[in-house]
């Protein structure tokens, strides 16, 4: 057992506060940076280039919806045309931090609504897909596990990661339960431990439906701002061996 | 004699019109796109990367300050290494779309405030060389005919077009008329035309002060909007010799 | 007869040119102005104001999702609190430049996907009820004719202004004809011009499915960018017959 | 004796924290709100008046210059009458949801590199004073003590509150150490609070020079973001008296 483990990382905005804190570099293998649009900006994109470099932890894009006041969250009606343009754009931007560095870029993880959007939209998944692809085939891509722009990502010959979320809820079918929903979000920690257990060791999750199903995932996404979620980073990336390496 | 002539290109924003018609393409031999914070946006900038492939014309990125309202033209006090990133972020987003079509970036060009502010200030030069160094020495700069940075770029190895402009006049210590000066923009066609031939024809401008002096220029920058200015560039291009390739 | 006939305005921002010419200001009676979310700035709402007092034409707000690139047109998932507030601070802003200039705001007109999307969702709809009802009850609404908004605005006790458009295909229930269907718009000069004389003299438009049904506008909304459109408008005023007040 | 004690509030913008906390409210008279350009938003403008209104704190708009990234505090070049439009817009959003809560708005200060480009600049010093008493004589001006603009705005009429600073230092002249100096802020807190007292019980502060000079000032400018500086806000608040009251 190994998996990957991934965090949202660079989503602070000039003066402005935001995600993650440093140190969950420790605890993860890779990082989503946010490109400009829903967080992040060209200093902040440098220095987390640097930070991740640094930790030897691979460097993922994470475009976004340009909507910095909704920190990309909100869904927007955009056609496929500008989603692909979107990525394009934001991806590149990040690349100019990685070529200047002389490293590589790993992968590229939509954020937020486009995640979402993207996930079972075929038209949304194909622009999400070929952006990527054209950018540069050997590129990852980070998406949704079960989804369909997972399939059609593998169908197009990309490689993908299909993603678990240490803390949010799954329906029997599963999909995530919807943030609108109460239980959408795993808040007590010895839960959150169990559900990242089950993802980690035997590949399955227990539903809110209460019913045990298979995940077929290569990527768990964690939180690490507050120390409380840096010492629950690092339990999990005990249990999945990795800090041992 | 045969110089490369370049404009500005792709300045429009989602459904906000600005800068040169695309018809403009036809009588130049580079173009400067911009990146997306004085002008510009990803559907522009894919459109703009295309037609100029069509066209066969070089293309350039023309990275911006942040100032859509003030279309980069406002001074604003930025350090060295905000320059240098914003530089790195805005060509690497150019070069997403230069790349997904299989091409190749030919120059850098900064745009406006940038363009002046990094013209004889060491350290703003100096982070604007950087830049462009970093990303692929061999980028061409673009930069004013007789400047500081075009003096140190050349230091750093980079291949410099230093650039002449066809609307503006010149003091004579080769520097430009300034803009809050009235008489910064030549306006009748007849002296652009003379002032043009000057500069192609026998590397001289004729200064506000009527003296006749050098000027060392590897581009000269003219404008294209509006069928007058396009008929202005066609008799330029045909001067330079270009058309008849 | 006599019909208020409204137009939007101030939608340009910064350097970049968008809408319409301030020679329409000579065939309206109102006028919405652009907020500075979706079009419009600071220089650009003050002068508009100041022409529009000149010329005697009322002074709306045409406040839009914070979207410039989309120019307000794309949906976007708001709460009813934040189209509350956004309401708020672009009407605000507005009345700022209106009071400076010892005027009165006369109305409110949402903008785009703002206008759409609170037409007839009861939730969007009483956000901006409320927002206009709280910042001055006596500030007039202009909504679609025949929506749900106009209906809940009338019970809260704001007057309306049911509105009609000048080049808008109307379905059978009323409502336009969607932009993704290719009769959205009338394009054809001698059929808009039946269509407004049939909105002015009888109350009444054809619809795509070629029947005719009523409609109750107290106003009319009209384009005027190019000098064919300011023709057009000249028509429509005198039909309107407020030109020879 | 009893001071006026402000600061700013309101500066988070979207999901991105920024400034002081709430809790401070409880240790100052009146706070400034940022208005949309360098920080907050309208979901967070009216969430901190109605804040403001229920501890009984005067409300003032802190309008700022239009750059969220650089936080406002990066000099730009802006006319003035762009000074001018941008106080009329931003004032006047502000006062949109203060007018809503049926309150009134007390004052005006400028924010960041507007506060400072326009304390001894007579055109940008003028633009904000013309832009406050247009929109209402009534309103208070906060400006740096002994600055030009203090002067200008009592003579045109304006009712300044001249500020003091509890974390800056001061030069013989009156004027302000600047913030490129190392010795521009106090860090010490037994040195501000002596510092305080000074200006708060005699008019006094000691330069870096180490002289004693009278400073006028009518109101005091403090900060409140974490547990330490909202103790030391308390100390400073009994010391002026007014929690006692």
């Amino acid at each position: 057992m190994r998996m990957d483990i991934n965090c949202d990382m660079g989503e602070s905005f000039g003066a402005f506060r935001m995600g993650n804190d440093y140190e969950i570099l420790d605890y993860v293998t890779s990082i989503n940076v946010a490109c400009g649009f829903h967080a992040g900006d060209p200093m902040i994109m440098r220095q987390t280039v640097k930070r991740a470099i640094e930790k030897g932890v691979k460097i993922g894009a994470h475009p976004g919806y340009p909507d910095l006041q909704g920190f990309g969250r909100r869904n927007m009606d955009f056609t496929p045309e500008e989603i692909y343009n979107m990525i394009i754009y934001q991806v590149g931007a990040l690349r100019g931090f990685v070529d200047v560095e002389k490293t590589e870029l790993h992968h590229v993880k939509p954020h937020g609504a486009l995640y979402n959007q993207s996930a079972n939209d075929s038209a949304k998944a194909q622009a999400v897909i070929d952006a990527v692809y054209d950018l540069n085939p050997k590129l990852k891509l980070y998406c949704l596990a079960g989804s369909l722009i997972a399939k059609l990502a593998r169908e197009k010959g990309l490689t993908v990661f299909e993603e678990a979320f240490s803390d949010r809820n799954y329906n029997e079918d599963g999909t995530l339960v919807s943030r609108s929903n109460e239980q959408a979000l795993i808040t007590n920690e010895d839960e959150m431990f169990e559900h990242v257990k089950g993802i980690l060791l035997s590949n399955e999750v227990r539903t809110i439906q209460k019913k045990v199903i298979k995940i077929n995932a290569q990527t768990l996404c964690i939180h690490g701002d507050g120390a409380h979620a840096l010492q629950f980073a690092r339990r999990i990336s005990e249990l999945d061996g990795f800090l041992f390496d």
